[in-house]
């Protein structure tokens, strides 16, 4: 089968054996699969990675113990936890200690021909749910991890930084949930998306309103990002780290302490919650996609997404008479 | 009457009139003073201080349009704020936006013979204190503060960072709320203070305990500080900011969000339960005091509150028959 190979920044295409399957595990023919920015991060170096990245996919289940999951279409959580520490107990396998990842520590991702998971992190699509949307499920469940951290008020302004593909999605899925969201980003296009749901969008100028949100989000991958979240705080305020910065970050920490902010620090979400976003319409995702490549075109896929301006780009299965 | 004034890092007497005393302010007469760590900082150039610092102190009102106040023994609290806007509304005077603070922003400090507060951040002094004791009010409601922000669970472990002043204050509060403290310090002697109350005290070795501690308290008043709090806190653990480091720190932030840490700025608290903490003798503050110089050998006083190894410096009313 076929599997894109990430080796010191060059995406190549392997011919690899079909993945064989542990116990608990599921094979999955993938359908359609999106390029993050952690996997553009990891081309860059973020981990030391080599191998297969990807997970963001929607795939069909080949192989599994349980033949009621064969022929499902199925979205996967990407934290493949041990199941017996302490953490595990706590229903935190996304904490675990022992876990691997998906696509990102120690477990080939889903930018190949057939990959597998644990069948405990398996979640059937709604039928609701087309290849594409379902593609969404794992970065809006990242986007509704800050509704499991922080109580929002309805009515409350929210400050929102940063017009990429996540602070898009949380711009949205914050809205839904009775936020008032203030985007600051710095593409009029891309705030365009979203604008229409009723979220005011601004672009980032020379200065910002100081002491202002009792919520800001941070979704720039910027180090300057986390810089202004803190200044737009007011006093007592939270500011959630969305924004995964490789290498240290110089902050002056003085205004969070004399203003006793709260900085919270915030990753992968469930996913029954994003399903439910993405079935109701309150978070629309088609016009998030840029364009799609076959795996086979991974490589150009990879430039197309690193391009300034660009949003999702999807890589999908591929075309097996045409290889 | 005598002031101490600095200016550009020196440390001066001067001769000043009394000051006036504005409608709802109260006069109070200097008995006994405290040097804190951020009087240093001011020193140093912080805030681009110039006037009379010192915000840690025990008075005796000789001034105040309510005659009861009179020859009444108080400490007060350092927030000088407006009373008018949404953040006095909420109880917030703290984090009132237009408020001066004592010694620090504004408004002259308690190094001085008299000193001046509104009557309303006054707190009458519990008989069972002494003017040694009631010195660190100011210090222990910082302590405590932490109390209101975070929830401590009984027996569970707590990593403290810092065996300053402000540490080993913290050390008592917590411990005395049932938290099971872990002093991780540089001085031996110092920890050997707080130890006998049930602390355990470790010196901070090459290599600290990671993703250890569900709560970590830094008050190293250090960068490093910071990082190795971040590095202890366990996943979706709680870091508490006691650390006003000047300028730009560095962090790496992507452990704070891979592991969803909370960090929390934590500043002054209220005056009430740390009253209550040194009236009970749950934080004991005695052998915390390394040395006392009278007003007028302020500059002294500074020098050594400096010198590595020392704890808490008093300055105490100047002796008028000697001058």
């Amino acid at each position: 089968m076929l599997a894109v190979h990430l080796e010191k920044g060059r995406v190549e295409l392997t011919e690899q054996p079909l993945p064989r399957v542990p116990k608990g595990f599921a094979r999955i023919r993938l359908l359609n699969a999106g390029i993050c920015s952690t996997d553009l991060e990891l081309q860059r170096g973020y981990y030391g990675f080599s191998g297969t990245p990807g997970h963001e996919f929607v795939g069909e289940v080949t192989e599994a113990e349980d033949a009621s999951w064969i022929g499902k279409r199925v979205a996967g959580e990407i934290n493949l936890a041990c199941g017996k520490c302490e953490w595990c107990a706590r229903d935190l396998g996304r904490h675990c200690p022992n876990r691997t990842v998906l696509g990102i520590v120690k477990h080939p991702g889903a930018f190949r021909e057939f990959l597998t998971l644990p069948v405990v992190n398996l979640h059937p699509i709604p039928a609701a749910l087309s290849n594409d949307q379902a593609v969404f499920i794992e970065p809006v469940a990242a986007a509704c991890e800050i509704l499991d951290q922080v109580k929002l008020v309805a009515g409350t302004p929210v400050a929102l930084l940063g017009d990429g593909k996540l602070g898009l999605l949380i711009a949205q899925v914050l809205q839904a949930h009775g936020a008032r969201v203030h985007l600051f980003g710095r593409h009029k296009e891309k705030m365009k998306l979203v604008e229409r749901e009723g979220i005011t969008a601004e672009t980032i100028g020379k200065s910002l309103p100081e002491r202002a949100y009792s919520l800001v989000v941070d979704a720039t991958g910027s180090a300057e990002g986390l810089r202004s979240a803190i200044d737009m705080c007011e006093p007592r305020g939270k500011v959630v780290m969305k924004s995964t910065v490789h290498g240290l970050v110089q902050i002056d920490t003085a205004p969070a302490i004399v203003n006793e902010i709260t900085l919270i620090g915030s990753r992968c979400g469930r996913f029954q919650p994003a399903m439910r976003m993405l079935v109701s319409g309150k978070v629309r995702v088609d016009s998030l996609i840029s364009e799609r490549f076959p795996l086979d075109r991974a490589s150009e896929g990879f430039a197309r997404a690193a391009t300034k301006g660009v949003l999702k780009v999807l890589l999908t299965a591929p075309d097996r008479d045409a290889r």
